[in-house]
């Protein structure tokens, strides 16, 4: 099937490229990264725990995988083919979700060469039911030795867009088929990758040093190098295998054959075990569906963890790599089996190097990237890719810019173990100061975010079929299920939504149901409302337009109201909808129950904005200490709110005698809001263990008349102590809700954090292991 | 458990509804209607025939019964407590299912007294399955005949409201318990009806004659009477129980003990063989149930059908009779037993007064109704009451004016059975003229009254929980179901709804799963969007807002466009949402498949406004012409809508280089709009049964992918007669709807029509025989 390439022959790409006005669809590669990192513990020795129980099923999990050791994390982001940051915001999102299930005393270790290790018998393997995974790691141990398994590194899951190569082939006359075309775009870009790739360990390499305790492994009984070197990964040092396993690069035939005959002849156990720099990846598991179906893509092995950034890789760097791999196939030349041999040793060589000395190679270096200088403007990159450009021309002429040389220069002030135990903390604390955000994904509604957060740990896929719509597909193998705000799912239908999103509605069916409900009218017209107004004078009365979700427009008269109150309210419910509601108003103090799968998973009670006095600070220094607390922020970007000093709070202070600058005294509660909303600066205080649990059975009634999976009901409760009997009904139904905000229960002000959004997902995935709130 | 009725004494209802106040509360009376008629052919024959085979099981049916014979129907409206217009509406919507049930050349009967007759023999008893049912029938048969059995008339179900009647025993003091003093209220009622309700008979006796053919029953087996009278119904030719059956209304006990006793004493057969001119009614089946619960509301049987009205009884009517309901409890008297004696042999007497004589009881008549005037003023009744009074008040000085005269008027004019004729064809017409329009019901969308239109037709109770947002709750038995604008169910879930309302989402996940989609790009600013420009400027491309439903904002370019075409028509697209997207064009003609419970079940095309010319008429002329079909209306209001004559028509007529005075040629197609909706005067074709049969596949399978049972798929066919196979795709998807138009489908400008409400009813209750659209 596949068409074989005649070595020696260059594929002419630029002139292609060019030629055809192809730098837009150049430029759009796919991308996946892999970064293999060490759980630490403060002291930088290896953590010998298990990996953290609410991480997903290791063998299947897509995102969060165990390598060699029970404590070797491996990030693994979806491969994206539309911009870089969508690359990042997943390497961000699986940091945030691992390191924050991690023990409290747990860190990643933030170099290529690992940590203070143990004896090799204590390193554990990974710890799965499946035998032979068992049984490869124990090879790889009696045959490598446990401690170069440590050894961290970024892969890089690389290929052109499908559009991309499929223009190319339609625009070539080579080949007739597409596959081999494909073949020999990859094998061109592989073959040279490995021929120039002591560039990216010249600039790049960061393995300048490892800890003593790496230096007794079975491969290097050998003594540690006497100096500094670049990387010490890509030297003979790093994990690689024995010199007899050779691959040829000359066609993916001869490139599988000789993998399968290398298995075959025992010199590797299993195709996995070929670690060579560059790899060729087809559509399935083993290197012959690379005969049938072409390459996939190409993962590239050699980079050196980036200890400098949080997430092993920098965006920039990013950039680096998508031009160099595009300069590659670029040049109008391809390697030959003698010239990826040299580029081998060139880069072993230059591995080798002390860190602050000139690389032999600079000429060849500044060649490079002049050619990627080429590229960069022809498909107009930017910034970021220009600057690094940039910086790797710097770095070229002083190797004192070079990644190996500053890590060097930070740990002669103090130690290789010191500097990593520093950066290690700092990243830790990036990743859990604000546990309700999930990096990469702030733009989501905090709903969304904690249920993309819960479905990451646990396992699940998760796509965007609408970022800006909150719009989420979820999947564990075949099964799929669509989220929308974390809470509106398959199981809720369509009619459900439009009775709770119609308040009149609501209230009639659950009134007939025998459920308390406030009494009240619907009016369509002004005139119509007010020739009621007798019915309404003199009874504490509420008045809301009839559809909105948001609190707004709703007045409130607890003793009845004039003639010219009850108009203005009116006029102004009538402005949000072209119905408006009056009901009576129910006195005592409202309570959201969240009921998700039959059961009420959460109860809150809401606050207005308020502040303690001590006797000593002034309401406004009150107001600020109060809002130190990290689970304040901006309106809707923190699960609560910062309270502001402003017009509204001002009036609320005056009603009660007071300014910003009076000193409440000790333990006086002092209101900065009418209103209880989160968003503006209330406290959320959950009760849901206070409440009577006969509430919680009358909530979870009413989600079954209106045949509804996930609603947030808010009720009227005088005393939440005091049982509701059928005689005796302590509640009155206030409204049910068709997009509850999830997020409100998990960060709570006062009380235990409900993670409801796990709730979500028992419901959604029940052949997931159930994960309690 | 009821308290008994000290005979004599009168309860005092006017002081206590005065003094407290209740106006309001005594007119709110809750009412119910039944109106028996018969079928008849075109020759006012009994029409022989069954029961229309499209409505619902007879033994169950809540609104649509049959009486005694096949031939008889009967209907019964909801009671409703809100206002009379609620059961006139539905009075006007089971008139109009049951007619257009209908065979053809069958109509109902308008009067009370039976049209031609058959022999007794001929006259089929009921055919349903249930044996007790029918000996009932075989045993009134043999004991009063047929033929009194084939008399109709109206039935008053009368209660006030829970509300008043709770009201009024709040404030009086003579009764300790609710029951006892309903029991009263209403015991008053009747008594006093039974007294007074010649008044009825006088003024809306309708049966002044019956054809020859009636006077052959087995009861009647005498001579006709030798005059016209005011009502043989309520005169001793009408049907009667046997003068052994008496009952007294002394009280709940008696009333109850009595019937017992009659049943048991063989005098009549079951309780349900008393036929009083008013029944107290209870909340089971059997009296006894009175004794238990109380008296909950009365029935009122002694009204003629009226011969004037197309539902037997007139909406200012129905005003008269609820305010004489009011003021027989609000006259400080209460009928004893003798005066109920002598109060039937007064309507006796009445019913057997010549229409043009002055009733005997003018003066007792004129004192009823200035205490109707009295009651009418204390609750400012409205106009129709006030005007009713005025002419029932002229009626009885001036009897030409009564109805039983009137009717004599118009047979002398032909005859009894002529002028019958007359009516059943004028009220047929009615009921058909506009059969996409359910009369009484004709605020809601079309959609919603289709759906209602079907469930009443098969026996499924409808209620309101929402009028003004199409709303319904159906049920059978206790099997209940909410549904909106006739489309949206319990069956599809509320993130199906949200994936199709955002096209974008449809598009992703269809073009995933195989489906074939247009390739396009979706932008959130004009800057963005503007910035890929040259992307689409050669392009056959559409420019649309993305979540909009009815097509607004749309800019279609077949040949690309100029960069300030495509900003204008970006700025268009954006005003209605915030995102806006570009797709190809493509060529093609768009269809609409409907598909219901995974099955395809109508494909329409729709093609703009247009005329054929005739090489004689000119457009506008043609245009008038078109718009005479009956389906043709207002926007929204039917199924068609009229064409315009307005300025976008003489633009386009301009293109094609004709004006509305322009003489179009034989067969030469002139289009009137660009667009093909139905709203702007567009055609609808169905071409379910043109279609091939593998783009109606292709629909389903994408019904599954989405997972929704109710959609509307918008696909781009080129040539609907040759097969969409894997390799090469017939189709482009347009878009899937969650709201798609049902009533588009059930009258079509050209092909057939296909209802399919019913598939959406047959999916809702399975337990239900199917019906095919």
């Amino acid at each position: 099937m596949t068409g074989e390439i005649k070595v020696g022959k260059v594929m002419k790409m630029q002139a292609l490229i060019t030629q055809n006005n192809l730098g837009r669809e150049f430029q759009r590669c796919c991308l996946g990264i892999e970064r293999e990192s060490l759980r630490v513990q403060e002291d930088a020795t290896l953590a010998l725990t298990k990996v953290p129980s609410s991480i997903g099923p290791r063998a299947s999990h897509p995102y969060l995988l165990t390598d060699f050791s029970e404590s070797q994390p491996e990030f693994v982001t979806p491969p994206s083919c539309s911009c870089l940051d969508r690359t990042f915001d997943w390497l961000a999102a699986l940091h945030d979700v691992y390191i924050q299930a991690m023990n409290a005393d747990e860190y990643l270790w933030p170099f290529s060469m690992p940590c203070l290790l143990p004896d090799e018998a204590d390193i554990p393997i990974i710890d799965v039911p499946e035998q032979e995974e068992i049984a490869y790691r124990e090879y790889l141990a009696n045959h490598y030795g446990k401690k170069l398994q440590m050894i961290s590194g970024i892969h890089f899951n690389f290929s052109f867009s499908e559009q991309f190569v499929t223009r190319l082939f339609e625009e070539q006359t080579e080949y007739s088929e597409l596959i081999s075309f494909k073949n020999a775009l990859y094998l061109k870009l592989t073959r040279n990758f490995l021929r120039y790739h002591w560039l990216i360990t010249y600039v790049y390499g960061a393995s300048p040093v490892a800890d003593e305790s790496f230096y007794t492994s079975k491969k290097h009984g050998q003594t540690p190098p006497d100096q500094y070197v670049r990387s010490l990964r890509n030297s003979s040092y790093g994990y690689n295998n024995f010199s007899d396993v050779r691959v040829p690069l000359t066609s993916v035939a001869d490139y599988s054959t000789v993998i399968q005959q290398l298995v075959k002849d025992k010199k590797i156990s299993e195709e996995r075990e070929y670690y060579g720099n560059a790899r060729l990846k087809g559509h399935g598991k083993y290197t012959k569906d690379l005969m049938e179906r072409g390459i996939k893509y190409v993962e590239f092995r050699s980079i050196d963890v980036n200890p400098f950034d949080q997430f092993g890789l920098s965006r920039q760097q990013a950039e680096f790599f998508r031009l160099f791999f595009m300069m590659l196939v670029w040049l109008d030349e391809d390697a030959s089996e003698a010239d990826i041999e040299r580029g081998m040793t060139m880069n072993e060589q230059v591995a080798s190097e002390h860190p602050f000395a000139e690389t032999a190679f600079q000429a060849e270096g500044l060649h490079l990237l002049e050619k990627m200088i080429e590229v960069a403007e022809f498909v107009e990159a930017n910034d970021k890719a220009q600057a690094e450009i940039a910086f790797v021309q710097s770095a070229l002429m002083d190797p004192t810019k070079t990644y190996a040389a500053q890590i060097v220069h930070e740990i002669e002030k103090s130690s290789y173990i010191e500097f990593g135990q520093l950066l290690a903390q700092k990243y830790k604390q990036l990743s859990t100061a604000e546990p309700y955000r999930l990096r990469g994904f702030d733009d989501l509604e905090m709903s969304t975010q904690l249920l993309m957060s819960d479905a990451i740990e646990r396992g699940i896929r998760v796509e965007f079929i609408d970022r800006q719509d909150q719009l989420l597909k979820l999947s564990v193998a075949d099964h799929i299920e669509y989220v929308r705000n974390g809470n509106m799912t398959r199981l809720d239908s369509t009619i459900s939504h439009f009775l709770m999103s119609n308040k009149t509605a609501t209230k009639r069916i659950l009134a007939r149901a025998g459920f308390k409900v406030p009494g009240g009218a619907e009016y369509r017209s002004l005139t119509e409302a007010m020739a009621n107004y007798p019915r309404f004078a003199d009874k504490p009365t509420v008045i809301k337009p009839k559809s909105t979700n948001y609190g707004v427009g709703i007045s409130i008269f607890k003793q009845g109201m004039s003639e010219s109150s009850y108009k203005e309210a009116l006029e102004i419910a009538l402005a949000e909808d072209e119905t408006v509601l009056i009901e009576d108003y129910i006195a005592g103090t409202e309570y959201r129950f969240l009921v998700i799968g039959g059961v009420c998973r959460a109860v809150l009670l809401r606050q207005p904005a308020n502040v303690i006095g001590d006797g000593k600070r002034t309401v406004a220094e009150l107001i600020a200490a109060k809002n130190q607390d990290p689970l304040r922020g901006e309106e809707h970007r923190a699960p609560l709110t910062k309270i502001e000093c402003g017009q509204i709070e001002r009036m609320v202070l005056k009603e009660q005698g007071l300014t910003f600058e009076s000193i409440p005294g000790k333990d006086q509660r002092v209101l900065l809001r009418a209103n209880t909303n989160i968003s503006t600066g209330g406290d959320s205080i959950d009760v849901t263990d206070d409440v009577d649990p006969s509430y919680k059975r009358i909530a979870e009634a009413m989600t079954r008349t209106i045949d509804v999976q996930i609603t947030g009901i808010d009720l009227i409760i005088p005393d939440i102590k005091q049982p509701s009997t059928h005689m005796k009904p302590g509640y009155t139904l206030i409204e049910m809700n068709y997009n509850p905000a999830m997020n409100m229960h998990a960060y709570v002000y006062k009380g235990k954090g409900r993670r409801v959004t796990q709730d979500v997902l028992n419901l959604l995935f029940p052949e997931l292991p159930k994960r309690r709130n």
